[in-house]
């Protein structure tokens, strides 16, 4: 996106004029709300409505149209019938370069509408228009009190912007941002996202100065490896709820990998990569977005949030709190036998000075000030949950009080968790006027600085990424000629896999260890045997492209002894499954059955299935994903966090295999994937560990 | 529990005649405000206080004793120092039988607190006496307007009863509660729970005929086994939060069973058996006594939740709900075409008649309505998730009206998610008070149904198991004294197991297939080779009770092809080994390894654990729990919905072993686990699947 469009942009949602199309003074009417809503929240700039039908709108001149206005305009908002919009924007291609289409009627409504939607984009195409919607509520910047909407109300000034694919999710979500405090920059309703999609917008956030967090609420993606490429590179917090996870993918799937990554599953891998928060429900969305809001200052350069203490007036809670924490990644510090001596000598008897720190259900506001005193003292100490319970006597205002004064002026992190309803109202007012967001339930709180703390982590780890040399493939000319060949001639076979002996050479190519195998076709067969280096026992298969499943197909003889029990077993396959071509493979004594595999999303691209192989590779479904591109470091990173992990550690005195071994297996298939564009899936079940810790892979499909 | 002592907690926790030792005016003091509460709440029983010091207290005469009252006392709270509740108790034993002990002081606080705790439970027993507490904050009857506790406030009237481990928590759940409108029949503080604990209160609630649902806050549990055979019986919803999750075990762990199974994990398994719904959070806790108090009603005897559809006037929030179905064991209901056609008969053409149905963004009172109606035809449908958001122009209270009076003329279960906050808040008390509990999210809500449906199906099932004839042990005596022999001459020899020839003597005397073995005592070695049936290749291991890890220690040679092999392994052995005995066993073809191990849990006993065996059963975890006593159908439903139930289903066309040949080594190890109480732990690892889909106990420890 060029300097010039970025400027247009800000022209966009910082207009200093604003024109309505559709303006109406009829109460009920969509042009009515969006004008009555310029008019009546504050806005300064100038505003101009246009409709044909009228003279004077709200007092104001009503235009005719765009371009009789004298003035320039920022922006114009279009609220009239679908039919009308097109004609409107063609009109006016050339004096306004921003719009919000309001009016629905386009490509979620039917093949005309579908159509339309196609020239209007076609327009901002052609005369570098910015489009914001068809179909949507428009957009609101509460900083000059603009509602650019058809939803009533401003919300507060602030640093979150908000972009939601669901008007009524926006709606909804401004009405209980109100209740909590929750402040923004920006809320965007994207509509059909004709052309301004989380992409073009995330682009044009993370200049926008008054934006410190993004949250975003999505239905689809259209460009998943463009959104992980700017999401990658922006160093602002990016949350993202996005809804259709339970979708069925309507493709056949054909392979192990295919039916192992899910399109959701792969876009939450995506945003993992990225960089990106992603939330799994409205409820975490919410409570992530206003606690990120608050913690977004100096303090996130100087602590994470990693080394936990709990100081809390009532036991049980404490316990409960103690207990989230074997779910997490955060750690409930030890504290030093200074601190603990410290504060044992003002807390009474009872008082518990371990972790969960117990004040005891008298606690005052002093006794709060004093333990979160000497608590500061413990240099490695991140986080202190503030656990209260209201409990008749106790004065939870002044303790309020005292967790505001404390985080102003110390670094480490205060979470408070009042528990209760009416008799801490007033505190929860306090702290959240003071940006201390208080949670409700300690579950809440510890889950939602977690998830914050992992973001944290896996954005350190990009940035060590970026540092690291980007690896080219040079002098793999040749390699990709040879390996394409052999898919060009399957392909001109009309074939839809390679045969193994083809697979065995494209894995070859890229220095991936196969195991020796002889193939059968037909008369040949003890010619082939003569020369072959098999070693009994063996076991015999089908090398189709048609039988893919061959488990299952009964396509596969195993424990086969010697050459006369071989002779038979190739009569028999040949009576079952007439012309096929067979192969022999030596049985491997193998120590571990992994596999490892290649999907193409038709949204985020090449993904890398790797894990527990064998039959039982679905049930057990211990796999995990990776999207390219790779570099050698972020592979061995995945597969060190990987549910196979264990294969890299001793276990029971001695380890399976070697994990850089590993890691250039890797890296060598998804140079294959990148090179070999023409290749759909590809499965390699089982890829085996052998005795020696070896890896090959013993059987290979490989779909174009 | 005799007839008697229920009339005794009936009479303490409905009491018409109530004194108060420790009573003072002094404000601040717990005296003061219990006896507050007690004058000032409206409770219309007879109220006494007795304290020394005083003539007259609240213009009422104050009394040197409960003995110099005249009337009949049915409760004395207690609320004076520790050291003195114990000759109060004495002197007034005879005319007092209940007594609340408020005082801090015992137990809980040192030796002498202890021994002092002791003396008052020797008291109680000797001489019948109901005591709640010590250290607790009393308990509270709305029904009677009476705060026997140092709680202020006075929860309304209903159904619930709740337990508590935690006053403070009990005062933030009454709070809370209030702004939710919840509503109790009894809230009891149990604080160090010396003899009115979890189990003696549940039999008391189980015949009160004001509660409709238990909830119950725990932090540690007495009497596993008593609780689980009380709440099994128990016909009303019992919830129970259970803290100190991540408590860590301080036992040694000598077994893979004893590491596999935590006690937490057992708690749950054991709160499963006895049909307790268990919940995870306080959130969790509070949503699901919210949701079940309102919901037991007739309706449960005709529905349950299971099939669902939800209606929306926002899309977005409709998938988002549908995302949470796939975790749940609710099912979105196909809708029949005729519901579909009068849908479509009255909704705009954009609307969604499929499930989720979108009823559109302007949908008003009267659509809702209709779509009601229309669902309500659908005969297999149970529960309709409402959601809204508040648009501008959305009737939100008058739709909450069309949901109320739904729900009352209707079999259908209705449950409504407003999502926002100013903008439903007046729909949201119009809800709640027709006992239709709103949710925010949709998460919340679905998951609460989810949760309810889950412990309804285990209640059924648990009926269908009352209702099945129980299997007695008989004829066994004779199994039981040779196994018992066995045990005790390893006892004898002071041994901590059996070693491998007896383990598997115990394991035949109860039909558990074993594999044969040749024993190596020193110099008898070939002596005993020539008479075995020993088929190579074979393994030769450490048959010690001091070497319990084999495969850790290297007391495991694999795979000894001839005699000659055998004869320099054993030498090896008996050099690193020297003294100890060998045995070589057949090696077996298996189709898979299980474990099956034995552990006592020192609160609910007998423990069995089954799942995935071999070298990674720590790594992959597939393992599941049962508790002891168990029935073979019992024993059938758990391997049905383990982790390994793959194992007895058809993969790759081929089932791998017979699980009614399962339930029976599981049923018969059961015994072995009931009539053999010397046996501490058993782990059975590998337990092998051979070819031929036959179990074999390949490798057994007895820990004794």
């Amino acid at each position: 996106m060029n300097n010039n469009k970025k400027k247009d942009l800000e022209r966009m949602f910082s207009p200093r004029e604003v024109a309505v199309v559709g303006a109406t003074e009829k109460e009920g009417k969509i042009g009515n709300i969006i004008a009555r809503n310029l008019l009546g929240l504050g806005y300064e700039g100038k505003i101009f409505f246009v409709n044909p039908k009228h003279k004077t709108l709200f007092k104001k001149r009503s235009y005719k149209s765009l371009t009789e206005i004298d003035d320039k305009i920022d922006l114009a908002i279009i609220a009239v019938p679908a039919k009308f919009v097109n004609q409107i924007v063609d009109e006016a291609k050339n004096k306004v370069k921003n719009f919000v289409v309001i009016s629905a009627g386009f490509a979620e409504m039917n093949l005309e509408g579908k159509k339309r939607e196609e020239e209007l984009s076609t327009m901002a195409e052609k005369y570098q228009l910015n489009i914001l919607g068809p179909n949507c509520l428009g957009f609101i910047n509460p900083k000059i009190k603009l509602n650019a909407s058809f939803a009533s109300d401003l919300p507060k000034q602030g640093g979150i912007s908000l972009i939601s694919q669901s008007g009524a999710l926006m709606v909804a979500m401004m009405d209980k941002a109100r209740q909590e405090s929750l402040k923004f920059s920006q809320i965007i309703s994207v509509g059909n996202k004709m052309q301004l999609d989380e992409v073009a917008l995330l682009k044009y956030l993370e200049s926008d100065q008054d934006t410190k967090v993004i949250a975003i609420y999505l239905e689809g993606i259209k460009n998943g490896k463009e959104l992980v490429k700017t999401a990658k590179k922006i160093n602002k917090p990016i949350i993202i709820l996005k809804a259709g996870r339970s979708e069925k993918t309507l493709q056949a799937i054909s392979s192990h990998t295919g039916s192992l990554a899910g399109s959701d599953e792969i876009a939450s891998i995506a945003f993992a990569k990225a960089g990106i928060l992603r939330v799994q429900s409205l409820e975490e969305f919410f409570n992530t977005i206003k606690f990120i809001s608050n913690y977004t200052d100096e303090k996130d350069n100087i602590r994470d949030f990693k080394n936990s203490v709990i100081i809390t007036n009532a036991g049980g809670p404490g316990v409960l709190a103690t207990d989230v924490f074997a779910e997490t990644r955060l750690q409930l510090v030890d504290l030093s036998s200074e601190t603990k001596d410290t504060l044992q000598q003002f807390l009474p008897m009872e008082a518990s000075v371990e972790n969960p720190v117990d004040l005891l259900g008298d606690a005052d506001e002093s006794r709060y000030e004093q333990a979160l005193k000497i608590l500061s003292n413990e240099k490695e100490l991140d986080t202190i949950f503030c656990l209260l319970t209201a409990q008749d006597q106790t004065p939870t205002e002044k303790i309020a009080q005292v967790l505001v004064n404390f985080s102003n002026e110390n670094d480490k992190r205060v979470i408070p968790i009042f528990i209760g309803a009416e008799k801490i109202n007033k505190a929860v007012n306090i702290l959240e006027k003071n940006n201390l967001p208080n949670f409700s339930f300690p579950k809440m709180a510890i889950k939602a600085v977690d998830r914050i703390y992992n973001w944290q982590e896996k954005r350190k780890e990009l940035q060590l990424d970026e540092a690291s040399v980007s690896e080219k493939n040079v002098g793999q000319v040749e390699v990709i000629r040879k390996s394409q060949q052999i898919i060009k001639n399957a392909i001109k076979e009309n074939r839809k896999a390679l045969l193994f002996a083809e697979a065995t050479e494209v894995m070859k190519n890229y220095n991936i260890p196969t195991v020796d195998f002889v193939n059968f076709v037909d008369k040949k067969l003890w010619n082939n045997l003569s020369t072959a280096k098999l070693k009994f026992p063996v076991v015999l298969k089908i090398d189709s492209d048609k039988i893919l499943h061959k488990t299952d197909r009964q396509g596969l003889i195993l424990n086969i002894d010697n050459k006369k029990e071989l002779r038979q077993a190739v009569k028999k396959m040949w009576t079952n499954f007439p012309g096929e071509k067979l192969l022999a493979q030596s049985m491997i004594v193998s120590q571990s059955e992994l596999i490892l595999g290649l999907k193409r999303d038709p949204i985020f691209g090449a993904t890398i299935v790797f894990g527990l192989g064998g039959i039982y590779t679905e049930v057990f479904k211990m796999v995990d994903f990776m999207l390219l591109p790779l570099t050698r470091k972020e592979i061995k990173r995945n597969i060190l966090q990987s549910k196979i992990n264990f294969l890299f550690q001793k276990t029971r005195g001695k380890i399976i295999a070697d994990v850089d071994e590993m890691t250039d297996l890797i890296f060598n298939f998804s140079r294959l994937a990148e090179d070999l564009q023409q290749v759909k899936e590809i499965d390699i079940n089982p890829l085996l560990i052998n005795k020696e810790g070896k890896f090959l892979a013993v059987d290979i499909k490989i779909m174009i």
